[in-house]
C-alpha cells in the first residue's frame, strides 16, 4: 500500500443508504455499521417510513441484533443531501433509475446494487477482483453525463452473477473460457422482503426467477469483458444460464460446467482458482476476503448450512472440482447472496473506489 | 391388444414385495395393494421383522394410510418360495445380488428397483416406454444362467435415471442426441428411510450423492443403448451429470440442456415430447400413464409441489423448453422418484412383460 | 333419513364461491366440483379479476390439479344475483360485512368463512356435529334482519377453533369442563395466500398470529354455548390459548389440556372421544366423516405428514390422551385447516341446512 | 469478586471431552476452543474414532469453521487419564454411567451433559442462576461415593429444563409456583446426529419425545428443590409438560402458562424476570449472560431464527407475557438447545464450580 492509499483509508466518509429498511438495505446497515471509515450518518427509505427511527420503521430480518448506533437514526426520504459523500443503493430497479441520478448529478459517489444501470455503457459493473480496471469508465461518465466532484454511479451485478464472475475469473485470465453452462439452487432471501410466498417454497423447488437467467448471462460477460473506447466490450464465451429457487434462507448454490480454450489439468485449473488474488486483497481492504475463492476438498461440500460463513461470507466458495464429459470441468459454486452479491460486494467497491483515489 | 394379450392381462398373479417395509417397499405395497392382477400375498424383510404383522413391523411413511388387506400379513424371509410368480425387489443392492438371483434360479420373475444387476450384459434395464424391446434379453438372460420356467431378472434404472430417460426417449429417436447435461435437484425421500439425517438437509443444499451422477450417466445410455448379440451397445451420445440434494420430500427436479445432431425448431421439439407414446399407452397398461411426457406451458412450471401428481405421479413433466446458447436446448423435468423413479417403474415393466408373454 | 330429506338432498342447488381465487376460496371450488348437489355455476372475485376466465386469474395452489370444468368460469363481481341459492365466502371479513349482508338481503343463503358476522348474536356460529340447534338462530335472524326467503346468514369458526370445537364436544356434553389451555401449531396455509413470507417462517417458529388467540377463546364458548331468547349464551368455562406458527403446509396440531367437572377414567374420556357421532354422521351428509372425532394409538400420532388426509380431512384427529398434572387430561389434536378448519365445515353446515329444510 | 476467587479464575485448567464428536460434544469443542481458562487438551470418542485426528473423524455440523487447533488433536478413549482436572461428558446416558464414574473415582471433575445421574439424590442437577447452592451436595458426594480430591459428577438438565427452570426461577423466589403448564416446540439438534430422519420431520410436527416430558417435569422440581440432609427435596409445585418437534434446526421454544401463589400484577412480574441476576452475573464468570433472562417487547417475539444468538445464546428469552384465564400468566419461552440448554450450561457449571472453589 502506498502512502497516499494509507491517507486515502485513514479519511471517514460520511455514507447513506437508500431502502435501508428492505433486506438488502438491512445488509447494509449491518456491514456499516461496524465499518474502519465508512460512517452510517443517514438511511434515507420510502415515504412510508420517513420521519420514524429506523428501529421503529425497519421489521428487521438479519439474525443478529440491530446495531443501537442504528436504532435511533431518523428516516429521510431518497433526496440528495450535502452531508453525504456515498451513498449505497438497495433500490428497487424501478425508482433506482431517477434517485441514484440526482444523487450523483449532485457530486456524491453512488454505489447501486439496483439493475437500473448495470448494462449502460458508461457504468461500471464491477466485481472489484475481477475487473478493477473497469472503474477506469468513470471519468468518460462524469464527463458524458456531467456529473460534478465525485459524482458517479458504478453498480455491482446480480447475487448469482457475482458468485459466478468470481470463480470465472481466473479460467478466462489463464485458460480462456469457450463455454458456461450453469445451473442455480437459490435461496429465498435472493427474492427480498417479503418476496417469496412461504405457501409457494416451502417443501418446493421453482424452475424460474424472473429475468435473472438474462441478468446471469449478460452480466457475467460484461464484468468479464474488456474496456474500450466506448465502454465494455462483452467477452465472448458462450453462456446458458437455468435459474430454480429452493427452500434455503441463504446462499446460493451454482453448479457449473465450463470449456476452456487451453485444456490445463485438473491439478492446474485448481491452483487457478485456489491462488486467485486481486486488488482488494493486495491492497488489504476491509472487506475483502483473505481467499476471494474458497477451495473445498469434502466430496460433498460447499454448503450452506455449514459453509455459508466462511472467509465473511465475502468469497465464493468452490468443491467438488472434477472432469466433465461434455464440457471439459464441472463444480459446485456456493456464495452468500446477500452478503457478497449484494451489500458486501457493493462496500467493498467502494473501499476500492477510495484506494484508487476515484471519490475525491 | 389382441385377444391373447387380454387373456394374459385377464389372469392373476401372486406377487411378493422383497425389502416390503422400506421407504420403496412401501411403495410397491401401496400400488400392489390397488392393482387389477397383480395379488400381493406375501411381504419379506430382514430377520428382524420376520414373524411379525406388517401393520407393526413397518413403519408406514406414505402419506395415506396402510392398507387394510396388507395390514395382517405375516412378514417372512427373504428365501424363494414356491406360491409366488413374480417378486418385486425393493432390496439394498449388496443383499439383492444374492437374493434375486435364488428367486430367478427357482423361477420366478424378479421386477428390481436395486442396482445391483443394472449393468449386466445380459439384464434388461427397462423403461417401458423408451426401451421395451430389451425384453428380448430375457431368453439370452436365461440360456445364460440356468434359469428354469419364468425365471428372470429385470431392473429399472435409478429414479433421476428414469425421468431423465423418458425424456430423452423421444428426443434421440427423432433428432438424435450428440450431448446431454443434466442438473439434478433430488428429493429427501430418493435415499430412502430413515436415510438422511434432518440436521444435514434442513434449509440446506448438499451437491452429492454417492454413485449417483455414475448411475445416471451408465444407466441412460443403456437404456437408449441398442440390442446386440452380446446385450446392450450404449448410446454414443455424451452425457453429464451433476447431483444435489435439496429439502423437498418427494420428487426430483432436472434442469437439462442438449444438444441434437438435427436441429430442430422449438415447435418440432415440444411436438416431439408432447406426441410421446409408446407401448404401455398402446397396450393400455394399467399403470401406463396417459402421456409419458407432460408439457407445461407456465413459466414457473412444473414443480413438485404443485405438479408431482399429474399422471399419477408415473410421467416425466417438462416445463421450461427454451434455447440453450451452450448446447440447442435446455428444460426442466420433474418426476416421482419413490413412485415413476421407483416402484411404479418396476410394476409397469412386470406389466409390459405379462403383455408381451415374457412371463409363461 | 326422513323422506322428505331424501327429497330435500335430491335436489340440486346453484351455488357461488365469494373470494374464489384465494387460498380458502379455492378449496371451496376443489371440494364443491366433485359435490353430489351442490352445482358450482359461479364464481367471484375482485375487480382484478373479473372478466377473466378462472383457469387464467387464479394461482391455484392445491396440490392436485384445478377441476377441468371450473377452469372456463368466467369470474364474477360480488354483486348479489338471481340465479344462485348459496354462497359460500372466502372474503376478508373486511369486505364480507357488506357483501355477505347484500346477498342474504337478496334472500340467498350465506355459509361464510369470515369472521365478520361469527360473534353477532343473532348469527349461527356452527360446527354440524356440535351444535346443530344453533340453525334455530334462522328464523329470529331473518325476522331482525328482514332477510327474505332463504336469506341467511351462517358462519363456521376460525380453523384453530373447529379442530378444538370438535374434540370438546363430547367432553362438555358427557363430563362438562372447566378450564381449557390451548397451545396451538398451525400451518402457514392458514395465513392464506400469498399470506406469510418465506422469510418469516422458514426454519422458525413465529409465536403470534394476530386476533387468533381471542377467536379461539370467544368462538369456543359460543359453539359450546345454549341457546336463548336472545341468541347464544357462551359456556362457562374457562378457555385460554397460545398460538405458534410452524413451518408446516397444512395442519393445525394442538397441545390441550382439560378440567372437568366429572372426572372419568381415561377408558371413559377414550370412549367418549371414539364414539362420538353426530347430525351429520346420522345424516349421511355426504362432506361427514364416518368419525368427526378419530382416535390415534401410536405414541407419535397424530402427525400432519402422515395423517392430515385420514377421513377426507373432515375429522379432528387425536392422540397422546393422558392423564395431566396440572389439569385432568391432556392430549394432541390435529385438523386439516383449509378443510375441515375453512371450506369444507362451511360446506357441511350447508349440507346440514338442506337437510334441516333451513334453506327454502 | 474476591481476591481468591481472582486468582481461582487466573488458573489454567486442562480439560478434556467425553463423547466429542457428537452434536453436543462438537459444541464444547467450539465454545471450549475459545475459553479463557480452560484448556482443552483432550477430546474423547468411541473406539470407532480413536486414534483418528479429530479433524478427520468428526463429520463437524455447526455453522462455523472447525477451530484449527482442534483439527489435529488425536481422538483418544474415554479412560481417565490424570493429565485432565476437569471433564465435559456429553455422552450417550447408557454409557455416560460407567464412564463418569471412573473419571471421578479418578479424582477428576466430571461435569456431564447426560441424564444418567440426574436425578441421583446426591448428584448436584444445576443451572448455575438457579440452584447454585446445590453444589453444597459435592463434599456428601464425595465422601459417599469415596471420590478423590477434585472428584466429583455435577449434571445440567435437559435442554428444554435449562430454558423453563431460568424463567421460573425468579418466579418461584418472589412470588410461589402453584401449578405450570408448559408445551414445547423443539429443534431437531436436540435430537442429536444423525438424530432424526429428514423424511419423518421435514415440513411435520411430531409429537412426541421419549422421555422428555417425564424428565421436564421432574427435573424442573429437582432444581427448584430444596436441600437436605439426604440431598433435594423437590419443589412442591404441580408441573405438567407436553413436547413437540417441529422443523427448526436449532432453539426450543416452550409456551407456558404459571399460577403463582403471591398475585404480582404484570408489572411486578416483568420486573421479577427482566431484573433477574445470580451468582454467574455477580461474578462475571466468562460463560455467564448479562441478562439470563431477557425480555421482548414485541408482539411476535421471540424467534428462533432472529433471536436465538442474542446474549450468546446462554440466556432464556422471554416475549408474549400476557395474563392467562386458566392460571394466572402466560408466555413464550425461547433457549438455544445444544448451547445454553447443554454444552454452554455445563461449561458454566464448571466455571462457577472453579469460583466457588469446589475444584481444588
Amino acid at each position: 500500500m502506498t502512502s497516499s492509499e494509507t491517507l486515502r483509508l485513514n479519511r471517514l466518509f460520511s455514507v447513506a443508504v437508500l431502502g435501508a429498511t428492505g433486506a438488502v438495505g438491512q445488509r447494509f446497515v449491518k456491514l456499516l455499521s461496524e465499518h474502519p471509515f465508512f460512517q452510517l450518518t443517514c438511511v434515507c427509505a420510502s415515504p412510508a417510513s420517513v420521519g420514524k427511527r429506523y428501529g421503529d420503521a425497519c421489521n428487521w430480518r438479519i439474525s443478529s441484533a440491530m446495531p443501537d448506533a442504528i436504532r435511533d437514526l431518523e428516516i429521510v426520504d431518497t433526496t440528495p443531501r450535502d452531508d453525504v459523500q456515498i451513498v449505497f443503493s438497495a433500490l428497487g430497479s424501478d425508482i433506482a433509475r431517477d434517485v441514484e441520478l440526482r444523487w450523483a448529478e449532485k457530486g456524491v459517489s453512488v454505489f447501486s446494487n439496483a439493475s437500473a444501470y448495470r448494462m449502460e455503457s458508461d457504468v461500471g459493473l464491477i466485481v472489484p477482483e475481477v475487473n478493477p480496471d473497469h472503474f477506469q469508465l468513470v471519468p468518460y461518465q462524469r464527463k458524458r453525463r456531467g456529473f460534478p466532484g465525485s459524482g458517479m454511479i458504478v453498480t455491482n451485478p446480480n447475487c448469482s452473477t457475482t458468485v459466478l464472475a468470481l470463480a470465472l475469473a481466473p479460467l478466462e485470465r489463464q485458460f480462456g473460457l469457450v463455454r458456461v453452462s450453469v445451473v442455480t439452487l437459490q435461496a429465498i432471501s435472493g427474492a427480498g422482503y417479503p418476496g417469496m410466498s412461504a405457501m409457494d417454497i416451502t417443501g418446493n423447488v421453482v424452475p424460474y426467477i424472473r429475468g435473472e437467467e438474462e441478468k446471469i448471462e449478460n452480466e457475467t460477460q460484461k464484468i468479464l469483458g474488456s474496456l474500450s473506447e466506448l465502454g465494455v466490450t462483452p467477452a465472448n464465451f458462450l453462456i446458458s444460464a437455468q435459474v430454480n429457487r429452493v427452500p434455503v434462507l441463504d446462499g446460493h448454490t451454482e453448479s457449473i460446467s465450463v470449456e476452456l480454450r487451453e485444456k490445463p489439468t485438473e491439478a492446474e485449473l485448481r491452483k487457478a482458482l485456489a491462488e486467485f488474488r486481486a486488488e482488494p486483497q493486495e491492497r488489504s481492504l476491509p472487506s475483502a476476503p483473505e481467499h476471494p475463492i474458497l477451495l473445498f476438498e469434502g466430496e460433498d461440500r460447499p454448503q450452506p448450512r455449514l459453509d455459508l460463513y466462511r472467509e465473511s461470507a465475502m468469497a465464493t466458495l468452490v468443491g467438488r472440482i472434477r472432469s466433465c464429459s461434455v464440457l471439459d470441468y464441472k463444480m459446485t459454486l456456493l456464495g452468500h447472496n446477500t452478503v457478497r452479491g449484494a451489500a458486501g460486494g457493493s462496500i467493498l467497491n467502494a473501499e476500492l473506489a477510495v484506494a484508487l483515489g476515484v471519490i475525491g
